[in-house]
């Protein structure tokens, strides 16, 4: 595939993208690539109506590029979820597991992707829904993870989950992770959970410091359906987060459901990206 | 030592509760021991004056009774830290590892204890204080623990931490929680953290969800002076926990100081009790 | 599918089992079910010549059972995980994840499933294959596990491995275990790794205390080849053990080939079977 | 104090050692220092022969010197833990807790011990007994750890053990680690155990890989006799590991008793030590 309109998507405000950016826009419009936003330097993913730009541009696009971080390709790829544009991230900050192009190489790194020598890699995200009283009163997307946390309290919340219908439990503790393989190595690592392979057709269920301390995290096949009914949220509300943004403020007896999404994100990855290679680098494994 | 004046606590509003006093008292009246309050059902140990309550009385009470579970136990240890009145739980709720008495065998097992079966444990409690530009704005004590913890946001946020002036490191993560022996089988141990024998003179700091894998509980000297700084609580606040109570909303530079208290709690235990037959049942290990 | 034939499968010389085995024979036969071994109570899955045994009779069963443990299951499963033929088993001893009949409820519960009440499951097998200087030294297959161990030693070992030969690292340690789902509630579970739904197609590698702490499982696709290589024993040997069989001592540098065995096991559950029950009860989840 | 008659001990054999040895024999007797053994480069730490040669020296020597790694220092420390001599280590091999100098900066950090800039840490040791059929069959002491470890199966073995004669359960798995501080950075941390700190007059019992996932390291106050009875090692004998030394091949019903040791280390430290700093490097804590 080749890739003759691009679109570039970052964050407003910081000195250090622009100059990125412009050395980007300079580069690939040398190369007659076309660019997308043509009257601005890229289309910024944190104003409220990227879903509407997102819609009016993606049948033109053959790639879009964030320039930030790991948050910034977390909301390229939900943006972009129902289509089928592949994604790349260039990486400013700390080492991510998403963002394969270093700010320093950016320019070698981005003609060998151009020349062809990348791959193509499908992830799954994970589609959450809130019901209250009977009705669905949010639902959203999520490339890395949802998270069923408590709010502002010092004590714990229950809640009680179910597989395909199938009742696992009750658990209390201070919520609870679904991660899909992208977001293994994020949250749910912190917590406990294990690493997913990135194509593994699965999700991870993570409790976050249970009160039982034998509950174990559970992975499950992707084509589940896993419901959740906070019970008791300790007089504080809860909140559920999609790729650590706030969705809602939950209340007690709410129900919220996960699934994969139908949607998915084609990631591009550098030929010579490694996944171990990365997982070395980031979790410090001697050689 | 002979438990002729005895004080009765509880929190106010709950029929069983209300029962289980009742029945105390009654008993006992007619063993000839002198109740505090000699007005009321019980101290409300949940109530505003509670502390001023504790300094009244203190001196003339053999024996403190905390009538609920343990969240009414560590409140009664907190209010009477600064003395040596000795002190015993009784238990109706969840099983407790602080409320030897059961609801059920209430008056056997005071009669025992008032025939002098039954020994005391010397419990260290924690004492914090939160400094900022410069000047201390809240301190407290806890049976149990000390945790800073995020507010309500999806991102980690990120403290350094010092032992007597050495500088340990900086984490970032959902929190950490400081512990007494007393409290390494609560909130700690769900954060995976150790359980320390009660008599144990250590403290000991478990991280919540660290976001570098490789963080683990460090168990210190009792004698040892814990300083965090919060560097960035990503743009939320967050909050320090004293035994599960909200003592005060933390901003970015806040230094929170943790020692030993200079109080102590005396705990007086059936002469039947096991502390690691607690353990047993409490975590379900096979026999 | 109708159970005509059912070939009777145990380990010799136990009272327990003999009785249970008679009685479940008579059962069988008073439902003119057809019985095998005709001349002998049951065959002995301990005995050299079982696969012998299986070979000869494979293609006359409708249903093979496992009178024993979990334990028994297992051999019963490797030694027809070539065939079809459906396995079930009776549970004598610990409750088990794999023996879903109860000693007690035997004869009702064989019943309901002759009258149609049960479902299917199929479960992966791993092959492994150990290789040295070249030469393919053993072979076996796993329901559970396999398990790099070290030998006899107070000292760590040292593997490298690779996943589809993309190398993963190199690790110290007491060993590593890679898991089917079907071993991931066994000793996986004890060194720290999670809980994998049956029927995931997935394997699990989970090393055994670690020496470098941020290692954590790895959970990747069926679909891959794992490589192991022993770089050093600590000078005692090693073991590779199939389901906690002994299968060989292992050497310096030798090779252990981990794949998905092309045969499988198809497990046959009462209807009433639910995994999460199982694990709830199994791990002392509180309801 | 004044070091002014210093032994050195190595293992034999190593062209590293000696020419290790041979700088730092050179650089004392310049500063005429008077060293042990005068006719021979060191004692050999690993030598059948080194218990006699500590007796015979013991009271001349103003400070001991391992040249090596960690397993050296580990030797030198309980062949002198009947003793008041101060020791220190140099350390040859991967970075060590407790050998403070390194290879390529050894000459100036001895000169600044010998100047004076060094604390010293008094260290606990483990003392392990055997008893079998009411004799005591072995015995020995371990700085870092004693490890009840099952033999070559892979199987579970199974144990009972007590605190101060009262029983805290049975449990199955691998075996147990008893760690002292010193010890809880090594093979205990792989087994989930806790850090602590090394003044703490603590030992850790720590399961490794128990069953029963509720299973949790317990923090124990040092004074504390510990013992355990293996009740049934799976058919394979088992081992106590004292320092990763094997001690004695351990029968079913076997008594291992574990206790602080009378003896002790004095572990001399160059000023500029930092134990939370040597956690960092080693343990990959980011900065």
């Amino acid at each position: 595939m080749a890739f003759r309109t691009i679109g570039l998507f970052a964050r407003q405000g910081d000195a250090r993208i622009m100059g990125t950016v412009r050395a980007l826009r300079e580069h690939l419009l040398a190369r007659d690539i076309e660019l997308l936003p043509g009257d601005a330097p890229f289309f910024d993913l944190f104003d409220d109506g990227i879903g509407d730009v997102a819609e009016s541009v993606h049948d033109r696009l053959d790639l879009g590029v964030a320039i930030g971080g790991d948050g910034t390709m977390l909301h390229l790829a939900r943006h972009f979820s129902w289509t089928r544009v592949p994604l790349i991230g260039v990486n400013l900050g700390r080492l991510g597991f998403l963002t394969d192009l270093s700010a320093e190489r950016m320019i070698e790194e981005v003609d060998e992707i151009l020349a062809g020598n990348y791959y193509s890699e499908t992830r799954i995200l994970i589609a959450a829904e809130i019901h209250r009283a009977g009705a669905r009163i949010a639902e959203g997307v999520a490339l890395n993870d949802a998270v069923i946390a408590k709010g502002e309290t010092g004590r714990m919340i229950e809640y009680s989950w179910w597989v395909d219908d199938e009742p696992v439990g009750t658990t209390r503790g201070d919520g609870v992770i679904v991660t899909t393989p992208t977001g293994s190595t994020a949250y749910a690592l912190s917590a406990g959970g294990p690493i997913l392979h990135p194509v593994l057709p699965a999700l991870s269920v993570v409790p976050i410091c249970p009160h039982t301390v034998s509950h174990r995290p559970i992975v499950l096949d992707d084509s589940s359906t896993i419901r959740f009914q906070v019970n008791d949220l300790a007089g504080a509300g809860g909140h559920l987060f999609l790729d650590g943004l706030d969705m809602a403020l939950l209340e007690d007896d709410d129900t919220i459901l996960i699934r994969k999404s139908e949607g998915q994100s084609m990631l591009v990855r550098a030929a010579s990206h490694n996944h171990f290679e990365a997982l070395r680098s980031k979790l410090g494994w001697a050689g």
